[in-house]
């Protein structure tokens, strides 16, 4: 078999980095590999996958600020079962593109200033991306680097659906909704186009342990249920959603309570954690008998379907709604808690084929049609990068 | 005629107070005559109607905090047109009524130390009320007085609407959706239930400079946009309506600003003034030419029908809207700009009906009805007060 160049992905989040391993074949990206890297856990591994092959790698280095000694081990591991000396570029997922950045570019020294730049915006998960980024410039100079942006695919959204009734002069500064889980929405919006072409106004509900639900109209995103940041929309592991303004008034003006101690709570401690008081994983709750669980499962279910409802508006009418993400490609119960909500609008469920996580779960007569489509972030990243070396 | 006795309603906002004059005829309130005191004016003047009479009577009195100036003119004014001391009662509105008041009150002592402690939950409007009441308790102790809260019609929601996905101990220490406006709701769902009974789910918009949307099933309150505090839902004439949390964390991190600068923001710089730049009132935005003013008044029928949306999703379905209070009952546009965001559901507008502000303004082919209904929120007082006076 001829070795191929390959290309690297690094999809850095709050605790985690997951890298995959793509095969350049001409104008496509053929995933080859993928590993990731619990960055919290003590000592580190890294779990490796090749073809059906996982392997878990013990690592020997420590977390430090600019991350050398572990790149540098994770790629002597990787050299172990790829032709990692044959890597041209590293495409990163990058959380916040702002107004400036609308689809994905080449990361030179000025652009990793911008990226920089935007960290105001996002200032707990910009920098993720962008210790990656350095670090592989610092210490893989010959690879092609390039950005993959979180926000950029909702570019195409309307001004006023993108507008808080704030001063404008605040919007003109930049607060504004932005949107998140781009990379998704776009793999999504492929396999949408490609298997089920009919659907032309679709709400698609990323739920995994971050969550937002996008609107789409023959593949462009009309809405976002994240707007400005991570925290707006639906309810998520530990993020609230929607919340009421005057909560956090309420919290810093009659219980005192300090701007960390806030974003510690609208970060870590809300969502279905908060409601439930027992887990942030659906899995968890879902066998779990105690009113406090179903509270929350139900409270999130309902809010997903409420965002439904909106979204719908937003696109004047919906013929599809999809589920993907690890709650929304296996869980079921999930996907009919949300449909149950929305029966009146016509959405019937196929009980058998929902159970089995098939691509169409809604049942013949359904006005609305439910698909469930895996997603992957990954090779959008690599097909960004793709595009963009074969620009150069 | 012979005299009856009297009943006045005290409605009082953040820089008005409304007085209504009611005879008490057996079990009804009839409305005999209304006062209006803008309190921010100098020098103040009370603004009379009396049957089709107005009057605008200068008062000499100015405001001091305990109000007794103002309310002994007050009262010596208007016996100069109504047979103020045959009045035995005065019905207040308090906005906040908690977990405990799920409906109307007598206010004893122990009844208004109740109120007062509720004000950590409305630091802004709970305080207004409890001046009069306080001031009327002390000057006119023979009046027996009544509290009829706002929140009070939503105590029939479910639990899980009236969640925040926050962590349960803040939930079950208070910090929830109570929604607000309730006693325009009860009247407008008695309202709903005399002429359009065969509308079971309906939407009903409360467009003031507050304002808000309560979800009706058969007359009982299931959702409201407004939540925790006044804030939240749709834009309002200077409040944002629903805003990434994150926005918060934002101005009060990135930006520096203090507590009191962003409450000032949200009640006082936002919504239809802030998107605007130009002005808080619908009415000035629909004859202004610019973009600004467009982009407002369309946000503003944008979440308002995105709500519906949501709300549709609560209910299960929808029968009808009906829009009510100062907007919704007189401006057409603004009716027909929510409207056409909902065609995809059949809603379809008369033209002619909703320029005339007729109580049904949907067409005879439209799946869901569309009514206007003028409000009245010092009846509802009034009714509570004399229905809490008969059970003495």
């Amino acid at each position: 078999m001829p070795s191929n160049d390959l290309l690297l992905t690094f999809n850095a989040g709050s605790s985690t980095v997951k890298i995959g391993i793509f095969a350049m074949e001409g104008a496509k990206a053929r995933p080859i590999g993928k590993g990731v890297i619990d960055l919290r856990a003590e000592p580190l591994s890294l779990g490796l996958r090749r073809g059906p092959q996982t392997f878990d790698v013990p690592l020997k280095a420590e977390v430090t600020e600019d991350l050398h000694d572990v790149i540098d081990e994770t790629f002597a591991r990787l050299a172990d079962h790829f032709d990692i000396a044959a890597s041209r570029a590293a495409g990163h997922r990058v959380v916040h593109g702002g107004d400036r950045f609308t689809g994905a570019i080449a990361l030179d020294t000025a652009a990793i200033d911008a990226v920089e730049s935007l960290i105001p915006l996002a200032p707990l998960h910009q920098p993720q991306a962008l210790r990656f980024i350095r670090a592989l410039r610092h210490l893989k100079p010959h690879l092609a680097q390039t950005a993959s942006f979180d926000t950029a695919f909702h570019a195409t959204q309307d001004d006023l659906v993108r507008r808080l009734a704030i001063p404008r002069s605040l919007h003109d500064e930049g607060i504004k909704r932005y949107g998140f889980h781009g990379l998704s929405y776009k793999f999504i919006a492929g396999e949408l186009a490609r298997q089920a072409p009919q659907a032309a106004k679709a709400v698609v509900a990323h739920l995994g342990s971050g969550a937002s639900l996008c609107a789409l109209d023959g593949g462009i995103s009309r809405d976002c249920s994240m707007g400005f940041s991570t925290l707006d929309g639906i309810p998520m592991a530990t993020r609230p959603g929607w919340l009421d303004p005057g909560v956090i008034l309420h919290l810093a003006g009659e219980r005192k309570r300090s701007l960390g101690e806030i974003e510690d709570l609208l970060y870590h401690r809300s969502g279905l954690l908060g409601v439930s008081g027992i887990s942030a994983d659906t899995r968890d709750l879902l066998t779990d008998g105690r009113l406090e669980a179903r509270q929350a499962i139900d409270l999130f279910t309902l809010r997903i379907a409420g965002e439904i409802g909106r979204m719908a508006v937003t696109l004047g009418g919906l013929d599809a709604v999809v589920f993907t993400a690890g709650i929304g490609e296996h869980q079921p119960e999930i996907r009919a808690g949300v449909a149950k909500h929305l029966t009146w609008l016509g959405l019937s469920i196929d009980a058998k084929a929902n159970a089995a996580n098939g691509f169409t779960i809604s049942s013949g007569e359904s006005r609305i049609a439910a698909h469930v489509i895996a997603t992957d972030e990954e090779q959008v990243i690599a097909d960004e990068a793709l595009s963009l070396l074969g620009e150069r």
